[in-house]
């Protein structure tokens, strides 16, 4: 076999980079738990009724074929899901009578698009994604929850700092009902293209497409126009002179979700509330979400939610729901390919202890198994060369350091390669600094190094 | 939407089984990562050249096709992986110039295989696998360290005891050479039979298609009968009288497997020399592992592994590899679903915070968060219902403390719902006993609970 190639969109990782994502991944898990979300996953594959429900992304569905039936079969009629939303809607409908409503969950898990690969876009990435769904009502305050352990989650990872943009939908159709739009959706559609049209063009295309005089089209602007990272929003937007009971209802949610969110604003996260976010014409009903990591405008957004008053619903009950996805693969990927963010090892062990020679393999896994015992993750070197040569294997892997059996008269000494220095040390009581237990992971932005 | 049925061998869970694959996972992961294995996580898909390249599970691939090129058209190219040692092999040739040799990874990931669903086999699983790779030459001593790590990994799950079965493709292959069969891999074939066949009836295969008389039948069906825990199994082999160097070889290479798990071996795992184990015709070239779960035999073996002298190659390097796989899922899910494990929580908290008002929830939810900063996982009640129907919620959910903000004269209390004790409490400082932080897994079998 000849050596294989990376297929496109289908990112690999090497094990440093790997331990990377597994700490992401296991400080997002705390987070999510501390706050009472239930771990899920879902099976990979949905019916593809299921899966073609949302018409836009139809096209981008895998669909699975037996091989046998490959030639001018009709599939499995399964095909691989491309978010963890329309699986969790599904997977609520059908264990309804076996769950617990309000139920909070957390999902990390894969998906699969076959839209073409760019940098942060792949065909294959994993997602984290939280909600919170009930059985015919779900509280407000959920969509403040959710905003706050999204942002707390955040703001503890090794990244770029990163913006919890948050609008909410009634506040803008509040707000376009009030100026007296025909259409408000229309509106909002037109609205959404302020990120990639000039205001004037935008403009209009209010008036043009969205019915609306100039007046009401400068209106809409303004409104698109405000961002705060606090509850001043509100006052900016009432200065607008537009009223509307759905506006009055919307700045009100808005409001508590920014307080909600006050205390984990700072320099590594912000909560901002921007009145021009819109999240197109996707279900959402209320609170929407989106956020952008800090320096990756490129990347877009790097995740998103909102809340949507009928998350699932059988015809009988309807189950709302409000939650908020964040992009693993599309933060994660570009920083370890560009080379930003890294571990020190490729290996878990803090320890190698080293082998003189073949016989005394048993004494060097007895130690290894003491250190173990004591949760240090030790290896015994792989061969009894030199002991240069074993120094070399742990620097190699990043291990930092060697454990000499016997080295000091008879006692056994342990070194950190990285000083040099050589102590005497004894399996059963030594431990090697907190910090270097594990892991550790490098951050290269800006020339600095964290864990 | 009318209410989704579950679709057949494609198992999902509820949460609060869910914890108990996550509680596995972990514990699986932390021995494997104590002994230096690395995690890695492959793609999903491979090419399908790759995958056909193994025949015999062939029919099993599930090939990926774009919806829109779904009528007539070839497909992608690409299919899910049926399990974790082809893309390790493949990942191993693309990444050899980047990776340290030898290279331990583990791989906790799910696959995909086409075949008929039935107890403990499914569409969609996953497996833990831990391998050990070199560049040229890996010495033996991985063999035994392989064994080793996953009975020091599976004797610490919450399982019905296992057995590790080992054999030594040498030790079987040297004999049948030693006695004179004419094809030895023709002789392992018809031995294989013998967990599906009477052994008369495979004697008589021996003679009929193995080209043995009836004696070396005979000396065949006594080699497969012998077992045992220890070492002694060499003089029972050595007892039949035949010789061969191959025989040396494997019989020296077993007993060191045996010796090396010596330490593990206990009441709920055994390691154990079973010289009727062969796995088949499959491409192992010296030491041969299966792993069995008791009282679960018609699970058949729920792992396996052994030594490949040429897990990849790409014509000018060989990478050989010895390796042991465990199925999550085939293991799980069975226990799972007849109710014989299950955690006593389906939600991550400890704690759930009484609301005495919908306006002191902001009091609920700092107290909420002080106890999150110490590690308790905490969630506060979704409405303020009456205290006796916020305490129900706790208890249908498994929760064990229920918090009341000011509840005497002023000061908190908690809730121990389950004893009723109610004591004053500073979110400071107060913690649940250790064994309440987390969901506690429940073993029901011969009625134990254990943790």
């Amino acid at each position: 076999m000849s050596k294989p190639t990376p297929l496109s969109g289908f990112p690999e990782l090497l094990p440093a980079q790997r331990f990377v994502e597994q700490a992401v991944t296991d400080r997002l898990r705390r987070t999510f738990e501390l706050h009472g979300f239930a771990s899920l996953e879902t099976r990979a594959v949905e019916p593809m009724d299921q899966l073609l429900r949302k018409g836009e992304t139809s096209k981008e569905v895998y669909v699975l074929h037996r091989l046998q039936e490959e030639t001018g079969g009709q599939g499995t009629g399964m095909g691989l899901h491309f978010d963890l939303t329309v699986p969790f809607a599904r997977y609520v409908l059908e264990n309804a009578g076996r769950l617990e409503f309000p139920f909070r969950r957390y999902q990390i898990q894969r998906a699969w698009r076959g839209e073409r690969p760019q940098e942060g876009r792949f065909r294959e990435f994993t997602q984290a994604d939280i909600d919170v769904v009930a059985r015919d009502v779900l509280p407000f305050h959920f969509d403040v929850e959710v905003a706050r352990v999204m942002a707390e989650a955040l703001s503890a990872l090794p990244l770029p700092p990163m913006r919890l943009r948050v609008n909410n939908r009634k506040l803008i159709e509040g707000f376009y009902r009030g100026i007296g739009a025909p259409d408000p959706a229309v509106v909002i559609t037109i609205v959404d293209k302020l990120d990639k049209l000039p205001a004037e063009e935008v403009a209009r295309l209010l008036v043009d497409d969205g019915g609306l005089d100039e007046a009401q089209a400068k209106q809409c602007l303004a409104l698109a126009e405000i961002e705060s990272t606090d509850g001043s929003f509100a006052d900016r937007v009432r200065d607008l002179g537009v009223r509307h009971e759905l506006l009055d209802t919307g700045l009100e949610e808005l409001a508590a979700v920014m307080r909600g969110c006050e205390s984990v604003n700072g320099d590594r996260f912000q909560v901002v509330a921007s009145l021009s976010l819109a999240r197109g014409l996707d279900y959402y009903t209320g609170t929407v979400f989106e956020i952008y990591m800090d320096g990756f405008e490129n990347l877009k957004s790097v995740g998103g939610g909102g809340r949507y008053d009928a998350l699932a619903s059988d015809g009988k009950t309807t189950y709302p729901g409000v939650g908020i996805s964040f992009g693993i693969s599309r933060t994660l990927v570009p920083l370890l390919q560009r080379g930003l963010l890294g571990s020190d090892r490729s290996v878990p062990s803090a320890v190698l202890v080293a082998l003189a020679d073949e016989e005394s393999r048993p004494d060097s896994d007895a130690i290894a198994q003491r250190l173990r015992a004591r949760g240090i993750a030790t290896e015994v070197a792989a061969n009894p060369q030199k002991f240069g040569k074993q120094i070399r294997y742990a620097e190699r892997r990043g291990i930092p350091f060697v454990w000499f059996p016997g080295a000091g008269d008879g006692t056994d000494q342990v070194k950190d390669i990285r000083s040099g220095d050589q102590v005497d040390a004894d399996p059963g009581t030594w431990s090697p600094p907190d910090e270097d237990r594990t892991p550790r992971i490098v951050v290269t932005t800006e020339n600095e190094e964290q864990q």
